[in-house]
């Protein structure tokens, strides 16, 4: 087996995590897993969803885009169509569901904080990129939140970050490309904890069905590579 | 533990597939999961998306739709709303990938098989409940396209049933309903095919994280599970 | 002249109410005119619309849809086009309009009916059948309010019901079917009161322009009609 | 009984038909029923609807709409609102309907008349209104058509004009307008031939119900009416 | 140089405004430049947008659209497409700013005036023919505000008017109709108050770039024209 | 005067222009002016739109979008609006009408370059930023294109760029930031060709109304400010 990259089996690509990227957002981070980069920015405003008013606590929620020409052909912009498409919306929703399990929402009084991770290139892994973008800018979101006021403390976060492995031509990989993601056999995006819990796990068979042994590889390679992206996140924060 | 219908952890909602539920489509299957009630239909037509046109196969698709007093409060009805919301485009992409994986394209012909799962009563379940039912209605399409020339003979069926377990007050537990659903510390959708293998795996941590081990566990219920759904859908087909 | 179902003239298909339908919604009826099959439920909500609010009276309104393989061949879902048809459009405001007449909105109290026609399938009079099974779940659902307090009594109910006749082939005939009324020279849609007051008259030439002797003939014809539907109606409730 | 505009029961407005009100359509009619006012413009357009290509006949259809001021108080623009509602589309398929009965599709070769009637002023009897205003129109298209070589020759229109009666203060009156369609009993629209025949009948019981021998009086009623609108179509049709 | 329409480069098409075009509208005119004829309404409603709540200010905004036979060949109708065009939009934008700089918007009290631009028919400078129209609609307006005690005294009102002069054949021109329009190598669109000061100055090359000094040329032809314009809208108002 | 920056009256702010700024795209731009960040690419394909088929001549067009948290308050995302706002269509409209005028469309042969402007950081000046980024990376697109073989020869371009200016405080001043742009009396953009002349020019008047004098001053330093992106392009193309 060889994959299109050259990398190892269990190989990751070169991940970079910075921060304050753009200057308005209570949270911004470029995020690049290899070619892939996204911009994640956490937004906090005041107040919460209407079924929460009332009950003290806050709220977390996010949306995905990808630039038209983030990818190798060009995609026609959402906004155009008038709707987003059901891979955007998939995504979306698990991106606010992982984050959702990094806080306990009651510690952030009844504001809301909006995750807005927008693809501006496009190269396999873009939902776990954001995920692990967007846990570096919800510290800096918190952050900001403490010093003007609008919670006393900041809350304990529990870091989460987010991998896709697969089976390429037969051999359990990490870190998906989008020429492995592509042809692979089997495809699987796993979200855990900093404490080695997993929050989700998402395995889609391509062309074959896969089996248990198959699935237990897998998210063992999963686990090994979101250490490393656990220890990335680590070094941006202190930065 | 005690589950809030009393059943065994390890025990499913009495499961009903019951064929040609209404008359017009080539495939038509009420898929009854306990409470929880689908009518999944199979319409086939000539042609392909643009994607496909000349190259001799054919596609699958599925739609998937509530009755907006299909559950306990009403739902705004989504064509009213003017979009389908994402929850709705999640649940369809799934099943129509899981079909996808039931048949190969390529001995349909430049046909198309939409797939309709319209759920007129939900307890929990409905979109593996959708699945399993299609999955039928699939091979009443396969007949009638026999039949009617459109194919010259019926291609293999790989048949697949979906299940949702989850981990509910600590104890991995077999086939969700809706009390559970909204209880559960986890819950895992789980797709396979009658040979064994997993065509898709959904896990979702709703309140702590899980681990190797409850994961493992619920894929082994969900397999023992699946299992009687294999008998329950070859029970229909040779009526 | 010879129908194609067989029938005579004057002689309605079997019709059947089956209440209890579905287990959520205050009133759930299954309508069956024939193979004309609809699914009616009656959801109560507390709350008006704003053009009520502090007016002290209740509101009825109605939702019309067709499951895409309800028909012949498969329309495409109104909730995916992002809009209901001019024809759905139609045939809710009739159905709402038809039974804000069976019940004094004043003794509704600031409470909203919604009724839910879902057609499962469709052979011929859908709007008039819906019109029928709804006007049954609206009593199931009055019941349902006395119990939960929601009114203090359950007010008089002017029962309600529908027929669509035509002309065919020269001869004026009693509920439609879908081969007649693809080729009726005339098509009239009756709401009637079980007092025979009518609610509303609708019809249209298709072919020929029609006079008003043949328009007597088909109210004459409507009105035998649904006396019966009005019978059924009778039978089911006190069952 | 006294009509607020102090007309006699059986007494139109003051009906006007002015022709080539504008210079860009085919036909262009402004109709006057009092103060209602609509401009009814037909286009003539090459090619048909895909379900009629290379049938060899032609199409009509009309669509519908008001001026935001054009009422006592404003209503949001369609436009802006991104849907018409369903008072909107019911209209226009009724007066689309009523065309297609003036002339026999077959003749028109595969071109499609496409009729706007647009309100800009409206007190009650904008349906029928654009329906008499349209005929004409669709005379003056006709000739256009044939002078551009589009028709051979012109073909037979069997006129139809349009009137709404309805039941005030118990009394049948004749082209309610506003004031008295607001407070009817019963709103009957109907559409005839010059030759007698009934194209559309649609009465609603706005209050209590109605019954047959009130319609028969108010179809009378509305044959005399409709009567004098031919009348004043063929005196705009020889200037 | 020859103009199509034979007219001088500095002469206007004939204008004329026509006061209480329609009856129901707080203001109502009708405005010709030429073959160009737009009905312009002001509608005043209490309240204001959300921005605007308790600040004791009111608010002007307008809406723009064209009849779908206004024009030579027929546009699909704004309202049936689902949205507003671009080109819609832009204007309806432009002339909201030019009527929200001819009176002070702390002078109405919380109300909003909405303007409707409705082109009945076009030959080019609608949106100039608009803004010219309206700003006499709101004179009405503001008369009929005063009426019915929505404000105490009527505000002092700064006229605007707007022109439109182009390039033609290498020529400054003035008030540009659609041939014109269709074939200027520059189009500029000029919204001056009745002191001589320039509102909105919008110039677009068309075919070749433009220089200072031709700029200058269009802005003093465009002066020269709205000083007619003024005279037409007192003329108008002293009726 | 003391500008909030503290810069000059005639001073714009750093500009810098990085091409290959993603990786799939023919062209790829990120235009800095000072704060506001765009991302410009160029996506070649072949086809043209409907109306130039067969013509043998190319199309341009551009969208254009603000990421959500671009700003210092977070904006709703437009694709999940479902439409594009007044703005974002006038300003793309402007940007593809500029680049339009750079290249002669007949020397595209049939292919269609589309601009995508996406604001990543806005702090004002972002549409005209947009036209001077998008203009280098149409030269980029166009050598891609002759390196692909979809044109012979690379057409000559007349380069553009586009500069906001306006009068704040009461004098004339370059490139206008956020909080000038939120408080100038008189906003003015210019799009000019290197050769001097005028794409567009569009002058609004935010407070008060603005003389001839006025606008010769703002549109000479509009052409000082111009001159020097000229420079800028021309320095980033040479790399």
């Amino acid at each position: 087996m060889q994959r299109p990259s050259g990398r190892q089996a269990d190989q990751m690509r070169p991940v970079t995590l910075t921060r304050h990227y753009t200057k308005h957002a209570e949270g911004s981070v470029l995020v690049e897993f290899g070619d892939t980069k996204v911009i994640c920015t956490a937004s906090v405003e005041a107040g919460v969803p209407r079924f929460l008013r009332g009950s003290g606590q806050g709220w977390i929620t996010a949306e995905y885009g990808m630039l038209p020409r983030s990818t190798g052909s060009r995609m026609q912009r959402e906004a155009n169509k008038g709707k987003q498409g059901g891979r955007t919306l998939e995504i979306q929703r698990l991106i606010g569901r992982s984050l959702r399990a990094a806080v306990d929402l009651k510690t952030l009084g009844e504001n809301t904080i909006y995750f807005d991770c927008d693809v501006i290139q496009a190269d396999g892994g873009t939902r776990t990129a954001s995920i692990t973008g967007a846990c570096v800018a919800l510290v800096d979101a918190l952050r900001s939140m403490k010093k003007r006021g609008a919670i006393k403390q900041i809350p304990p976060v529990q870091m989460i970050a987010a991998l896709s492995v697969g089976i390429y031509q037969g051999v359990p990989v990490m870190d998906l490309d989008y020429p492995e993601d592509s042809a692979a056999d089997t495809d699987l995006n796993v979200v855990m904890t900093d404490k080695g819990g997993f929050i989700e796990v998402q395995g889609t068979a391509e062309a074959a069905p896969f089996h248990a042994e198959e699935l237990n590889a897998m998210l063992e390679l999963a686990r090994q590579g979101i250490e490393q992206l656990f220890v990335a996140q680590q070094a941006a924060l202190v930065d």
